[in-house]
């Protein structure tokens, strides 16, 4: 039974150390909707096995002829062994099947896997400054051999490799987002607050 | 006498046919603080006379050596004569001088204006996507010789020329706000109102 029908799926994306997957945490807890992280996504997967049939897209309205041409894809993509890519596979899978009601999806380039499979979802971006960003960072992670500003543009490299790499789209466009926040100019809380009080307004619609 | 101190200056920048310029009006009265737009910045600026008197820089603050320095760059800037660059140095004294108290202020590079003179302000982006826009637009301004999609492309592009030619800077990166909303996603009275609770959330700090 689903007590919150009214409410959207939701997905953010955020910059590293701009605090986005705790605000995001927040704001399911506080719309008492499931919160999935990549973790979860992954230990979901793993736990369903990494087999081509839990990847494979079986969906009823898949006709015979598109299921021919997934399976064939499957067993002969190029990289399809890559464990990357597998695990992607696996991943979306699982965003896909949670996404069949109201949640919170952080990271894994949901918006980007909802869009395409057709998925209603609301997009939000959180981000801060650098200079927010690196407090966090060292707040949260504690300092390290490498400097705060190259672990900054370390992380953002890797994150923008990989959401090109799977959606062969540039990261950070706006127009890909409903709301774009920064969190450090609200704190946190407030930060969730507003989310929250946004989702509450596009589900009184 | 100022009744709302604890309001920030707000910028509002925002897309052709996002609605933009009507939701930060109703923000502002929903404030109760003044609205500037580009035809009352333009009116302060042409009551107040296109002078080298008007437009230079005379704060109090200002050294003799840097009231110089202005002088001289007043007199002999290349393209000073260019009427819109005398246009935009008076708009901008006006929003200057707007910016002492809290109020709404539509385009005219506002954000980039108030961030370089070092007043702190609530930078917002409101955007939509083009088939909202051009609905906006179409219902707006009504059908003319030019398709609707042409008539989008072509003032995107004078406003992010405009953007560049005096701020120097690309236009639509969204880390240069605080808030960027998609209007076509919530409709505009909802985005008056969530932008209205965002600025009391931060009032209340």
């Amino acid at each position: 039974m689903n007590h919150h029908p009214q409410y959207p799926v939701i997905t953010i994306s955020r910059e590293f150390g701009s605090g986005g997957h705790s605000i995001a945490q927040q704001l399911a807890q506080l719309l008492e909707i499931p919160f999935y992280d990549e973790n979860i996504i992954t230990q979901v997967a793993k736990a369903s096995g990494y087999t081509k049939e839990f990847i494979a897209e079986t969906g009823e309205s898949m006709s015979k002829a598109k299921r021919l041409v997934n399976d064939f894809l499957l067993s002969n993509a190029p990289g399809f062994d890559n464990p990357q890519d597998v695990i992607f596979a696996a991943q979306k899978k699982v965003i896909l099947a949670a996404a069949q009601s109201p949640c919170v999806i952080v990271g894994r380039c949901g918006d980007y896997i909802l869009k395409q499979a057709g998925i209603a979802a609301c997009h939000v971006l959180i981000y801060a400054d650098d200079q927010q960003r690196a407090a966090y960072i060292e707040k949260k992670y504690g300092q390290t051999d490498v400097p705060i500003e190259k672990r900054l543009r370390d992380k953002d490299k890797q994150r923008k490799t990989y959401y090109q790499h799977y959606t062969g789209q540039a990261w950070g466009n706006y127009r890909n987002y409903h709301l774009c926040l920064d969190s450090g100019y609200l704190g946190a809380q407030r930060a969730a607050q507003l989310l929250f009080a946004f989702i509450k307004t596009l589900a009184n619609a």
